[in-house]
């Protein structure tokens, strides 16, 4: 295992010199924060990273999880940091105070969890799983449930879990059968399958919680029919005593990596006896999912970043170390073999990787830090920012998933035969990598959402109040003679994207909405690239600023800068051949029949 | 596992409707063959891939060679794939008739070899590489070395392997240690180590006959020191008999993927009786290897693509039988859910898997018929075909390499969560096809062989008779109505390509060889692309010629336009910021140093 899987000073660089959260302190809602307490909280959050997860990491890969029969065998590990995560109030961080919770920001809650999740991405998810269910209890439930149920799960001694995902419901929730009879009894009795379910059983936790898209008996079809309900492995039955309450796990998935974290089939009512609570009111399940999606989504972005964190920093220390070859115009074999990281190859590798993951964290802690913001404000303001966060969300989502594959791949390559052998962790990262385009709403339904939702949505305005934001920082940039090509290349990035764009707007116009979302993945990839230049330039402003920066930090910021260039000079130019591609819709993939790929 | 894993209609498309092997039986040298004994081979391999390797693919990943202190124990059905290759003549194939062999022309030989790659790329190895060791010593060994060891390895009861890594050289052979010290008595001994070696020990062969690359005391260093030898694991004593020939099996690596075969540590002369037999002269070690290199990396591409297309028939599969979701304007969730294959954005999937594999297939194809050229011209018609099987054997190993990697994870992303889960194969393909961009040469090393290398030999010879050969493919396709468009968009590739090709060999002239390399891999990268555009354009010119087709041929063809299409408008418009990168060398990847990753 390398000795580092994150960097701390990159971590403080973007919290506090890109995107100032401590900023965020200056509100009555974050005034019991100070920086020096955001230090602590990171500190403590580095400590468990480094000294709990971290030395799990290959083991809960090699020992996945086991199907019993009944329930999923964990590795007993989660159960103790479970208990670590309530007691440190990792769980309710970010809840209100008063449902008893930290009122932490978002912004400095998801650096921690970039911190767990580059330590160990599978043990990282059990306490977050339960936070959001939790949450949604805390936030649409009564008094009863809440007492019931979500007190429970912040202590981390219950497990929490999101079931949306049925075998005929994947990408379509709309297609949920998982149905819901009123009892007449307060509760529901539940019957159906669900799927994919992550922790959704183990024995590690005393109880499991479900949060469940279920149709109430009569209700619409489509996603207007879903009620969420809160539905417990075992219920309680009198005072303090707990019943199986009919959730039968029927199953767990073998995966090709994040197999720390079990991944369960579900069958309820087999003994027509499950009880499902109904949360907040009837056919608005799917309102109170997506209130949460653009937190849940994030933390899909920021998981694969951070996996692409490890496995760049597994890389480097091997570049550094691993003597290979000889600079190119040194023909003399007796003389000594250098470190590859002195290889221009070597080098271009790792600058793509660090510009992923750099990239990525900061558009990360920016959204956490709009929805931090949203917290705080109101009005045109809180508008402002719930608008910018819906638009970047499926971005925010995506880019770092998409291109933690290309990321963590690099981090093998880097590596060579070693890379993809198990003797080093590096190959298990990139099998982590790979779900993060799947879960949480696939990237094609996440190129649907950017351009058949957001782009469009109130008008354009989200995209306005974006370029508005790109703007800014092109102009500040400006100011800064290193800077100035950057910021002339991003607004012309952005020139080209709204060329696209209006396009593709366009072709809505004409009616022909088929054609108009037939490539929406491509500009969700062509909208990701131009909005990571963003966070570049950005990053390359609060740079500029540190003027009086010596020894490693100076090279911190030289090496910043020569990722910045990097970034512009080689990722950026990708938009060219989208934007052509996306200029060009002819819809040859409308007109392509299933029979054509018959052979 | 899904019915299919490669299209025979297509592969004798390429064949013989792309590419006219059938042409070459009119050469004396195969004039045993004719287009009906090429089928009935192609059947052969159709049914030892159907029936005997595809059967096993899951079940060799899932339990993967062991190491058992002394050797590495494999699936017993390695022994028997062997005989049958043996028994078959697939493993002498290619020898000529006065080695015993069958004299196949490679382009035949790598279409059965695709066969069987895509049914089980781990176990078609086994074979393969005792071909490559076995050919070495009909080519370079003598009589005795002929009857001791090669004669055995094509009855497949001996293994056969290439033995060049060794822990401290592994891109840079020049390192090699192992050395080779002349005993008097006709053999030399040898000590050292080797790792990474494939198929380097197991216990379903009677014997493992190395190919070594090793150092002659006194030898010069660096590569011009290298020999090649004969290291058996049990040598012959007497007239039959076997006596262990101190190559010790060190150990057995855990791979992410193409866990089928063993890929072994080797510790040669620990008890300082390890017997080698110089293969040849001395010091041609690496000149004997590198003439058969073109094939080797042929045949990692081709492994590469045929691992796609097993990918891509279980993603077209999954799509035809799926059902999820509806047509973009058809809002009623009570009309049936569709195949998924009727979504755009499955199509765009299925679409690029398609291009990747068919574009890749052709140019292997292509590559094997130089390789057979080779062998039945002389003087300047013979140089011809080398120089361009020379220049294209880096793409030919790359291209499907790295887009496998692109080809397989778009499949996966096909499956969604299922992809992501082994109860389908589909995520094993991605972690098989993951070998490709490292072993025999990474892709770093590829690209320098292209541009520091390849593109400049002979005063760019074979770069003048690449442009030419392309150059017909556009003058052919341009009398044809539906490929104007194409024809027209290769050769504004191709300008593209001279332009930035003279960009570089501008900075290579002013002696920055350092700034000239710098992008290599950058530079194959585009180069590939293009070269794939050519096979696809090719591939049209051959659609059009096919006037009379109806039914299953027609939606065959039209299938193959509509992928023609798909890589013009999708693949090919990449080149250009790649280009943009290339020609703005300004070699931030030189300038970066170190201790700028510090932080």
């Amino acid at each position: 295992m390398a000795k580092k899987f994150f960097s701390e000073k990159n971590l403080k660089f973007t919290l506090y010199d890109v995107h100032k959260v401590e900023d965020l302190v200056k509100h009555d809602k974050f005034s019991d924060y100070n920086k020096e307490s955001f230090d602590m909280i990171l500190d403590t959050a580095k400590n468990i990273g480094t000294s709990f997860m971290y030395p799990l990491y290959s083991e809960m890969d090699k020992n996945a999880p086991e199907y019993t029969g009944t329930t999923i065998k964990v590795n007993p590990a989660v159960r103790q940091y479970m208990a670590t995560s309530g007691e440190g109030g990792w769980i309710n961080a970010m809840f209100p105070a008063e449902h008893g919770g930290q009122q932490m920001p978002l912004s400095i809650f998801n650096a921690c969890m970039f911190i767990f999740a580059s330590a160990n991405y599978s043990l990282s998810v059990y306490p977050g799983l339960t936070s959001g269910a939790a949450g949604l209890i805390y936030n649409y439930g009564t008094d009863e449930l809440k007492k019931n149920f979500a007190d429970k799960m912040v202590t981390g001694k219950w497990q929490g879990t999101m079931a949306l995902t049925e075998p005929e419901a994947g990408s379509s929730l709309s297609d949920v059968k998982t149905s819901a009879e009123p009892s007449g009894n307060g509760y529901y009795l539940i019957k159906g399958q669900k799927t994919f379910i992550s922790a959704g059983d183990h024995d590690n936790a005393d109880n499991i919680i479900h949060l469940m898209l279920a149709r109430i008996k009569g209700a619409p079809a489509g996603v207007k029919g879903l009620s969420l309900f809160v539905v417990p492995k075992y219920r309680i039955s009198g005072t303090d005593s707990l019943v199986f309450n009919d959730v039968n796990c029927a199953g767990c998935y073998h995966k090709m990596g994040y197999r720390g974290a079990p991944i369960a089939q579900l069958s309820m009512g087999e003994s027509d006896d499950c009880h499902g609570y109904l949360l907040g009111e009837q056919n608005l399940g799917l309102t109170y999912m997506f209130r949460m999606m653009n937190e849940a989504r994030i933390n899909v972005g920021l998981g694969a970043a951070a996996i692409s964190s490890a496995a760049y920093y597994a890389a480097l220390e091997y570049a550094n170390e691993r003597l290979q070859g000889r600079k190119i115009d040194e023909k003399n074999p007796l003389n000594p073999q250098i470190p590859i990281i002195e290889h221009a190859d070597i080098k271009r590798m790792l600058l793509q990787q660090r510009a992923i993951i750099e990239g990525s964290l900061s558009l990360m802690v920016y959204a956490g830090k709009l929805v931090d913001l949203t917290g705080i404000t109101d009005g045109d303001e809180k508008e402002r920012y719930e608008l910018l966060l819906d638009l970047l969300t499926p971005i925010v989502k995506t880019y770092p998933s998409e291109m933690g594959i290309v990321s963590t791949s690099q981090a093998i390559q880097c590596l060579g035969g070693y890379g993809y052998s198990s003797e080093f962790p590096v190959e298990q990262y990139m099998r982590d990598a790979r779900i993060h385009p799947i879960h949480e709403g696939t990237t094609g339904i996440q190129g649907m959402d950017l351009l058949g939702r957001k782009v469009t949505m109130k008008k354009g305005a989200a995209v306005k109040i974006y370029l508005e934001e790109i703007h800014k920082a092109i102009t500040e940039a400006s100011d800064f003679a290193a800077l100035k090509p950057y910021a002339s290349a991003l607004s012309d990035a952005v020139s080209l994207w709204k060329e696209t764009t209006n396009s593709l707007l366009g072709i809505a116009a004409k009616g022909e909405i088929d054609l108009f979302m037939a490539d929406a993945t491509l500009y969700l990839e062509l909208s990701g690239i131009i909005c990571i230049a963003w966070q570049w330039l950005i990053q390359g402003i609060a740079v500029q600023k540190m003027t009086n920066a010596s020894g490693s930090d100076r090279n911190f910021y030289e090496g910043k800068l020569y990722t910045l260039k990097y970034f512009y000079e080689y990722e950026l130019p990708k938009i060219h051949g989208l934007s052509m591609r996306l200029k060009n819709a002819d819809g040859i993939t409308l007109k392509i029949l299933p029979e054509h790929f018959e052979d």
